[in-house]
């Protein structure tokens, strides 16, 4: 295998796409946005990119078979315009992985006539939340007063750090090639896979883009997870010998 | 040295030969398993592969002289058809390393006309087992159902995490080139050497590729390990105050 | 993206130019004083340098956009002679890429007719401080002798472990070039960023170049910085159960 | 700089020359022992070996100059043959640098035509020693048998691990050209510096090369380094509260 292999699998044509990219990160926002999108939308896989920058590994599906590491990058047809999907289950292993494989992105972004590109992902807040604000940034001050007016926010300083991996280096590599590009990231402890904060950021992408999908399934696994949350706070209190909602019935 | 040397010492005709890998990893089963099929058939080493890609080693052997790191690949001619085994003692030292020394390791066996691979290696398990059950993953569904068919267990989410090193890009980039490859993986407690989950894997190997091959050694190997298992558990015994069988004795 | 991305912003004539280093190390001494020379003068973009061995980051600015990991080379026009100054939020990731960002920047620096560098940074001393000595290091002895008369020490065996990292390598591949160069490391606690210790180093600077320069805006920072110290302080002595001199005051 | 990069200082012909190898390791006894040759005999540096796989890194001389990481070369012309001293500060800091170096040293030692090599270092023993055996390993079983005639001792499994960086690769890639190498490992705790363990190794070398070489100035940085470890005892004595042979000369 070469350092990167692309693998044409669909070449569709598309009407005016954009990139929407959601790999592994904090909370699994961006991941799960683009999982939930794939569920919810006809989609067709154009491209998988394989790459010795990516773990040497396969993964193993129910039905005993193996796949190697990869990114997948999905056609979505929508009503106004089109969608690729960037998705996959790897960032890269290493610093110039990175730089290489984000280029490969972009390349196969560029020769489906993508001039925009919207990175999701989540920001951690380092606290349980409410409310949900998505945070932006973006490669030009016009593409950020569009997203303010969707409600999107930019506050100084932050991500502190700046935006690091596939995400950061979409937005870096692409205005270096003249592309419009947006990370958005929705707010989030950091502790758990957040399905809250993915419905947050898919919600802004409606707004943008001008499509409409239904949450029922993503709200599910926002309930299971909050299952999960709940009982890791019980076993917490238990530990600390304070009593639980579930302890206080007992009491009464 | 160049990145990759290939040494080419021997170059048998072989009938129809199987590829079998045995590397280091969990419990030592693969290699355990691929060195007991070397002591006990006749084998003939044909190729030595070098690399940067390894440790920066040498191991020094009885005699005092030494040997460069090197993954080593031999023939062992059976009744029915031939193996082409696999064996050394390091993993690639690097992310690449695994991606291009596994692809030199491919075009070897397809130079010998091998068409199916079998990676041997085991899963751990986390605790001291009786029954070593085989678990498998391969690169097509028609290969599950032949492995099912000689008590090979197929499920869901194991490994979890996959298959990582040379074991899974065997099967990775090998279907990638057209060969069918599974990997062969013996339950293991994950914390000692391993001999009895190598005699587990090596059994549905006798079954597939229909050939016999005897375990008094192997066996040996074994209970040396369990000696040493029951020690270990006799010392922590000691340690916390609790009677061993050994005690026990005495008390009477 | 290439491994090295030169970008060319501007290309002026430049009269005698140096090449003034200050990139993040130790108290970020060399990036602030290098940071406060590119505030009080007058300075011109001329290159960045964007490169795979640098993070795969963006940072993002105060208006929300965001800007690829580079270093930046600009132009300051001085009454006698110019400098070009090297600055930026990272050193490389890698080991060869430093070698490679050094190579690269000595390029560009003998492009615009650079015969002189001076690395500038921070040495560790491991106290808060009250008078700060500038040490220095350099490719000749001729060079040693010019910097002891303006008040550099040059020290036995210090910095212990040599220079690491770009400043090290400009005077390692530059002395290669026939380049002279030093480095001035001013005397830092090691804990802080450290605006006095710039200070100390810019002022060797002037009297080695002939400029003048304010330190107004320097001096507001490292009274910032002495609240910050003092805090951290005044919180030690409070958990320790010692009186400040805040606390003194109370009593009296 | 390219990669690698040797620059040739002299060029010397040379009678019959080995090559003899003391990078920094364990107990820097094969550093010491080149080291101490090189103060004994006359020398003249030949070349000198710079990469980007060395630290990015200058030291700093007594009289404030700076040099580049890099390995150097040494002639010394002694009465019946002469040798190549291979000395530095510095290991590869990657892999494959290990690999690339190693070549390129060798590449040099064939050059000057060069068919033996010694590698020098330490193995530990984990406890402070009266007497210093030299254990080794070499490429063939004939070179093994000259060394056991001058006492040097091969152990079976030791050093358990084999024998890594520049020095196992002299032998491990020297082997592959058809050089013959050996590996002289003087005991030595682990713990400290050790020239008694470097004096062991050279006695060796002068029975072999036959030469002679005088050990005061060797003998005094052992005494001094006697006096650091015994102070180290002492000190860790107080603290356990037992008295050590300087109390109880006070006692009595």
């Amino acid at each position: 295998m070469d350092e990167l292999d692309i693998e044409t699998v669909a070449d569709p044509d598309l009407r005016d796409p954009v990139l929407v990219e959601g790999l592994p990160g904090v909370g699994h926002v961006g991941k799960l946005a683009v999982e939930h999108l794939l569920e919810e939308k006809e989609s067709e896989l154009v491209r998988r990119v394989y790459s010795e920058h990516f773990p040497p590994q396969v993964t193993v599906s129910d039905d005993g078979t193996t796949e190697l590491a990869c990114a997948e990058i999905h056609a979505v047809e929508l009503d106004d315009r089109d969608l690729l999907i960037l998705t996959g289950d790897n960032q890269a292993s290493d610093n110039a992985g990175h730089y290489r494989l984000t280029d490969a992105f972009l390349d196969v972004a560029e020769s489906f006539g993508v001039e925009t590109v919207y990175a999701l992902g989540g920001v951690p807040t380092g606290e349980l939340m409410d409310e949900y604000a998505v945070v932006g940034a973006a490669t030009d001050t016009e593409f950020v007063e569009e997203l303010v007016d969707v409600g999107v926010e930019f506050r100084e300083d932050e991500p502190a750090g700046g935006i690091v991996g596939t995400s950061g280096l979409l937005l870096g590599l692409g205005e270096r090639r003249g592309l419009r590009a947006t990370c958005l990231m929705g707010e989030t402890s950091g502790y758990l896979v957040d399905p809250k904060s993915a419905r947050a950021v898919l919600e802004v992408l409606e707004d943008v883009l001008g499509f409409e999908v239904e949450y029922d399934s993503l709200e599910e696994r926002a309930d299971d997870m909050e299952d999960v949350a709940n009982k890791i706070q019980e076993m917490e209190n238990q530990q600390s010998g304070m009593p639980t909602d579930e302890n206080l019935r007992y009491i009464g």
